[in-house]
């Protein structure tokens, strides 16, 4: 029953970028979920565990965040994309590294959409054996502005959800901040 | 980070009665959330873990439930008690017993009351890493009728949760039933 030498377990651990401490910095409730899972469930039994790094990026509402939209041309779009595109890299590589160090097998991969739905649909797609999520720990009255997305992905992910609380200590002042 | 030889980490499963296949059987959701913990999380790393196991007995609405309440007397309560703290232990052997045999440490224990009620207050007071519960994966009809505990224990419970659904193909014809 507990044999090794099964597949590895497969988590995946959707990491996003830190609101406050600037690129490609992680959030502090990535980095927490991240950790957690290292330090509990993965122990000293590195080849027995797979971890499957998936950041969503959210796309600008209107595509036009930070250039002027009225002068954007195609160049510049494709200039744009490519560059969220490195952004989400950078972010993801925090991980590998970490992985590679204490080697640990791991997969990473940027998508872009509303990370709720996509986390979901990336689920369905790889089959995790589980799913770990950062989450802020949000009291009822801020979660009523912002959302959450480890209540969506726990009630909706085709798959064990397990939500890892940021620590009260790591809590910035505006705990909307990560 | 992984190192070894630190305190194992103490995972919490709640675990209740079949409600079908009758004393002392384990509920098919509770019997397949130690399975999962063991085969996906634990796997052959036996001395990393401590597994905890609690047993919620929701007392008789009025305690009278298979005795003539006109005629019973002190002693009938008494020998009643006793019969389900026995009936109790005889579910938890269930799981002592497979780990005994799989080489994972393990405490059990029972507890009288509200189900989720209890595993909130006695996370609180052991403090384990992670809270593993079976869930029904009931839908939103048959919900509203029974509650689900695994739903209040993830918004409740001081540590991290995750809830480990029945297989569809066990479900039983009533999936109320477990």
């Amino acid at each position: 029953m507990a044999a090794e030498g099964a597949d590895p377990t497969r988590i995946l651990v959707a990491v996003n970028e830190s609101t406050i401490k600037g690129y490609p910095h992680a959030s502090i409730s990535s980095k927490g979920a991240f950790d957690w899972t290292v330090k509990k469930i993965i122990r000293s039994n590195t080849s027995g565990f797979k971890l499957l790094f998936l950041h969503v990026q959210v796309p600008d509402e209107d595509g036009f965040d930070d250039m002027d939209s009225i002068y954007a041309s195609p160049a510049d779009f494709k200039i744009m994309k490519n560059r969220d595109r490195i952004r989400g890299l950078h972010l993801l590589e925090y991980f590998v590294k970490q992985c590679n160090e204490i080697g640990i097998a791991c997969e990473a991969w940027v998508k872009k959409g509303d990370p709720k739905e996509i986390i979901c649909h990336e689920v369905q797609r790889v089959q995790p054996d589980f799913l770990v999520l950062g989450s802020r720990a949000l009291g009822p009255f801020q979660k009523v502005f912002v959302g959450t997305v480890s209540e969506f992905c726990t009630k909706h992910a085709d798959c064990p959800v397990i939500a890892i609380k940021r620590n009260a200590a790591e809590t910035p002042q505006d705990p909307v901040d990560d």
